[in-house]
């Protein structure tokens, strides 16, 4: 049934704006498995797309996927100090397997470093075996308390990868151009155009030297961690004697990387771009850009010929259509559906439609002024509709961007000036910082904001800050603030 | 390292050959957790293969994939009374998150019917609502103690679709319709022609009114079951109140099937088609069907833009091409390497090559009397492999028919003859059957087979059977019989 309650709206409750959409538009819903979600096939859709694109960029540059055990020795986690003092709080035990107790449990992975590194140990043992580039699609479960569909639950879906180099430069070439194909991915698929940057010591991965972050900016100005890429040194490689011998014949602990993106992106995708009558979607990640809606009066047989015929030709021009025409359901009610589920165009055909040889159209955004509809020789349509969506696409990505820099604060330099910028709406507050962990501390208990990044070379301010914005101090790195998710 | 050891061959130790070939062709590997594997590049490569076509086939039907928790409460699997039967000593148990013990342990999914109908139940209220058509690939975990790289381990990749209909016809259909698209696939895709029909009361799955299965004939004489279609009635949909208004505006249950195929078949399609010298791949399935090795002597420079050449115009003409120019590795470890892992077609080419224009051939099956390598003008070559690899293909399927059909023995009359079968070498072997369990205990007992289906319609002997095997009573059901995976 068509549930025709309008969302709340953004400005009333972002949060519960949020949740309903989510809901609503059939992306996720809550499951009876305390932090865990489902994932409803509209959302798994966007997932998919999302994965397609991806992968196929870590292939082009060499990646191969593989597929490691979900349950990971208690043993293998405890062996870096960091990685279990980081993760130990968010574990999921197996005490028992076959109806007995286990004599050494299990965690579900919470992420694949150590179980990977000991088998990369196994299967490496010259610098000819070397890079090892490999990624997994997983599941993953950190037990979380406050959970959000897609932003943070016990269980979510995503990639993995962890390689291994003979040279600490090779391994940092790798983060960054991971961290360059996450970047392309969300400006170009996502429309979603993140910061990237360092972590600080504070807010790096549990067991990384260095940790790459992508940070986005949703609509009601918060940051959302979009992907990571980390320098891992050679701490695992200790840890798990993941040894090579050099071309020089000495024996060598190996380099690693590790970086990820999860299903949290879905979620990121909505806050970007989702309006008061639900999702929008960028046409890349739509699983149906054009829904066709048959308007049916009495002689309903031409009119379905044509809506095939229509559909079957927007195929051939490589555009993803699904023809809605379910019956017991007004078409009003299907066009009120599709909105709310994001898709890009809809195309409606009546008998009115076929007499004139024009369909109507109508585009899920529509520019201020501009008609809703608009009625269009079929074949003008159809030769149109890859360009109409590349235009979309742009414009999406075009106004994220926009919103972005409308809301990013430069040049902050006390914690007046911050907490009064945070206050009045910014996103992103760059100020100078000493390099002491007690500065974040303080900033983040007076204005909730975190340190979301160090800049990189393109995102800083072009006049580097010269004090700290403790007031203590000269700066030694400019930070990014925002409060985030 | 190339291993130059060869591989146990399979007339001496079917198994120790399986086992040595499954690791040195890099498909899978033992890992550090007791029971799971780890499944390499080369083994996922192929099964992302077999995930493209068999997705695509279910797209194609009108089915949709989600994602669905791993986690599911026990008191869920509890509520299907043979479910539990069936799974109960299979079960790992997470009974600690975050650092407590939880009031209710979960079980990790050994299948997701419970959990997937409790959510169906909230999603349709309608006759409108119905059909259901969701698939999902996820890994599932049932402990198993004596275990096989791809054919028995405590996780295993799969998908698992289920489905709710309106009435018991429509879902029965259902059932019948993977059936055959599990068919088709391993047919034209696998080239491992299986045997379709129905298990027996006791093989069934637990929790369904009725299972069918496809089982195949590996080089061993032994069956596998390669995959199963369930119609579960409204067992489940009782049990988690999955209930509809019907059209006439009575509340009914709604009808459910289920049904999958794991990385299991990874492993069928090693001991369909590998030889003595390691992996043979259906084309379709393999990650890559031509591996081109550049021979290098000295000026390397046109050799290798000659490789590039031709392997951009073999991609074109839509191969999968791999180019092998690593140094330090002789030409003959390469050809080694790639037979074992069973790449179809290798292209070598050389100084002397370029001169001619041509390159040389190798077939990775080179039929009976043949010349292992062939010199074939460079367009020649690369105009006919499309064709090359489709005859590659057809081969293999048809080779595993033939060995099927000349393994199978029906009109079986007694447990004699049964047993002189079995052990004479046969696979299939066809008899009457009474219908009593304890014919099924009986026969196991006495030869190791198990009934392995219920002929379909198109494997059934073209007299049936009168009498049961066992000496009593009268057939009701023509049983195919095997020693089984």
């Amino acid at each position: 049934m068509a549930d025709e309650k309008k969302l709340t709206s953004r400005s009333e409750d972002f949060s519960a704006w949020y949740n309903e959409l989510v809901q609503r538009a059939e992306l996720a819903d809550y499951s009876p498995t305390r932090g865990s979600m489902v994932i409803r096939p509209w959302g798994y859709g966007i997932w998919e797309l999302m994965q397609r694109a991806l992968d196929d960029m870590f292939k082009e540059t060499g990646h191969e996927n593989a597929y490691f055990p979900l349950l990971i020795p208690m043993s293998f986690i405890e062996r870096e100090k960091d990685h279990i003092e980081g993760f130990a709080p968010e574990l999921a035990v197996v005490t028992q397997g076959g109806g007995k107790e286990l004599e050494e449990p299990y965690a579900i992975r919470p992420t694949s470093e150590t179980i990977i590194y000991s088998m990369y140990a196994k299967w490496v043992q010259s610098y000819r075996d070397l890079p090892v580039l490999m990624n997994q699609w997983a599941n993953v479960m950190r037990w979380e308390m406050r959970t959000r569909l897609f932003l943070r639950t016990a269980e979510f879906l995503w990639q993995e990868g962890h390689t291994a180099h003979a040279t600490a430069d090779e391994a940092k070439e790798e983060t960054l151009l991971i961290l360059g194909i996450y970047r392309t991915f969300m400006e170009e698929w996502m429309g979603m155009p993140p910061l990237t940057g360092l972590k600080t010591e504070s807010e790096k991965f549990a067991g990384a030297v260095s940790t790459y972050t992508l940070e986005a900016l949703m609509q009601d100005n918060k940051a959302l961690q979009a992907g990571t890429s980390h320098f891992l040194g050679q701490n695992f490689a200790r840890q798990f004697d993941l040894k090579f011998q050099s071309e020089e014949g000495q024996e060598e602990y190996a380099w690693n990387t590790s970086w990820g993106v999860s299903t949290r992106l879905v979620g990121g995708l909505v806050m970007t771009h989702g309006d008061d009558d639900g999702l929008v979607l960028p046409p890349r990640l739509a699983p149906a850009q054009v829904v066709i809606v048959p308007i049916l009066r009495g002689d309903d047989g031409p009119v379905l010929e044509k809506v095939d015929e229509v559909a079957a030709r927007l195929k051939e021009a490589g555009v993803r259509v699904r023809i809605d025409a379910r019956e017991n359901l007004s078409p009003g009610a299907k066009y009120y559906e599709w909105e709310r589920k994001g898709v890009p165009y809809r195309v409606e055909i009546g008998p009115r439609d076929l007499e004139k040889g024009s369909v109507a159209l109508a585009r899920r955004l529509t520019p201020e002024g501009a008609k809703r509809k608009e009625f269009v020789p079929e074949d003008q349509a159809i030769a149109e509709m890859p360009g109409r969506l590349e235009a979309f696409q742009r414009e999406l990505g075009t106004a994220a961007l926009a919103r972005r820099d409308a809301a990013t604060v430069r040049g902050v330099e006390s914690l007046e000036e911050l907490e009064e910028a945070l206050d009045g709406g910014a996103g992103f507050v760059f100020t100078g910082w000493n390099g002491d962990p007690a500065v974040e501390t303080m900033v983040q208990e007076r204005t909730k904001a975190t340190p979301r990044l160090i800049p990189g070379d393109e995102f800083r301010s072009s006049e580097a800050p010269t004090k700290c914005v403790s007031g203590e101090g000269s700066s030694v790195a400019e930070v990014a603030w925002a409060r985030a998710y």
